[in-house]
């Protein structure tokens, strides 16, 4: 049968995957995904056909993949991260609608929360919710109730795609959303090029956080009520009863 | 420096670990962790000192590691899934504060959330919680506002711990707090034993899921509004608007 692994390679660079990720791309002819995350593997297995598509042609990326695999090709299909969390593998599922001859097999790997979160020391350990700040497929009324329901239920909260050109105030207006629930002096972090070349973190408050301008490489951690610095470390305690 | 790695190991063996966790692992004289998780690596590193502590001892568990990194060994704690996400990192750093000479890496994994997610398919792709259902060391209070604001808020929402012997009803009490917000036909998935022998997963509603037993190996999905069946998968898409 015809078959397409959908890989998460993790954060960075091919240290970051795991076994079953090395493997699937071992066993594959074909490597498709993002120019930049076509570059993090490229090195480790030089032998492959490599073919990309640009950021916002997903659909034209899925359709390639199936279109390849029914060639008879093995092909891997990568994501920078997990395949699962806002990566390729549900809508490899829509696509593959229309190919029922071709079997996917979802391979799990690090995403950014986990990848920064270990950057930054112990920031999500208990009860999280990630949530992204782009609008560009959701409406922001979707994403501000949600921000003020995790605020409000006091999760320690991910932002992903925090900012870009065109969002540039968009972590700004979150800050405030969250601050309506969450202590100004809530502890958070941010995290740059995790697993990369130039990764940097820093420990901040919620209201030096909403004064503070990110890129979209950047992932931001907001804390819950018990979340505190430790050594310049990020730190959320198991719960809310000491044993 | 005295160092201690923190390290996720991943749902099941050791194929499932990240290339950075083989090589702590590889650079560790000695290897710490509950018993469950040592059998995982005992195999693929057999010339390690291996030193457990039993379940609801994680306490001590630090204090062990701590102890022995201060005898100058290298040792690595390990943790099932990723150690930040109710791993011991956060723990770790805790009980690090009185052993300032002690340096901590902590080395991210794939969490249940993300290994259970490729095993359904796509459930998460899009904003999600994780909420554990354990209330040992949370008010039963929190996990309920949890519930309901995540429910509110259309998250896709990854239950940890859904039942053991003494929360038997636990899962059906979080389904119909969940179903003040959520529609009983909301598309739900269980997965059990991920990446492990006996790995099994199910597709169902959240009605059905409301009166189906698990076990403390399961991790529990439910679906946000667009959540939909996919060939017997579990597919959520990555927004509210065709593109």
């Amino acid at each position: 049968m015809n078959k397409i692994y959908v890989v998460g390679i993790g954060p960075g660079g091919c240290d970051q995957m795991t076994g079953i990720a090395m493997n699937a791309l071992k066993d594959s002819d074909t490597i498709i995904g993002y120019t930049v995350y076509v570059d993090l593997v490229k090195d480790t297995f030089p032998d492959k056909e490599y073919l990309t598509t640009p950021m916002k042609k997903e659909v034209d990326r899925c359709v390639l993949a199936f279109e390849e695999a029914m060639k008879g090709k093995r092909v891997s299909m990568i994501c920078s991260g997990d395949a699962g969390v806002y990566g390729m593998a549900g809508l490899m599922y829509e696509v593959g609608e229309k190919y029922p001859e071709v079997e996917l097999e979802i391979v799990p790997g690090v995403t950014a929360a986990l990848g920064g979160a270990a950057v930054l020391g112990a920031p999500l350990i208990h009860d999280f919710c990630l949530i992204s700040l782009s609008d560009l497929l959701t409406p922001w009324e979707k994403i501000e109730a949600r921000l003020l329901g995790a605020s409000q239920a006091d999760f320690v909260i991910c932002l992903y795609n925090p900012s870009s050109k065109k969002r540039h105030d968009y972590l700004q207006k979150a800050c405030d959303l969250m601050m309506q629930y969450k202590s100004p002096e809530t502890v958070c972090g941010t995290v740059c090029n995790i697993g990369r070349e130039g990764e940097e973190y820093q420990v901040m408050t919620l209201k030096e956080l909403r004064d503070t301008q990110v890129d979209m490489f950047t992932t931001v951690f907001i804390g819950n009520s018990q979340t505190k610095e430790i050594n310049g470390k990020m730190v959320t305690p198991r719960g809310y009863r000491n044993v």
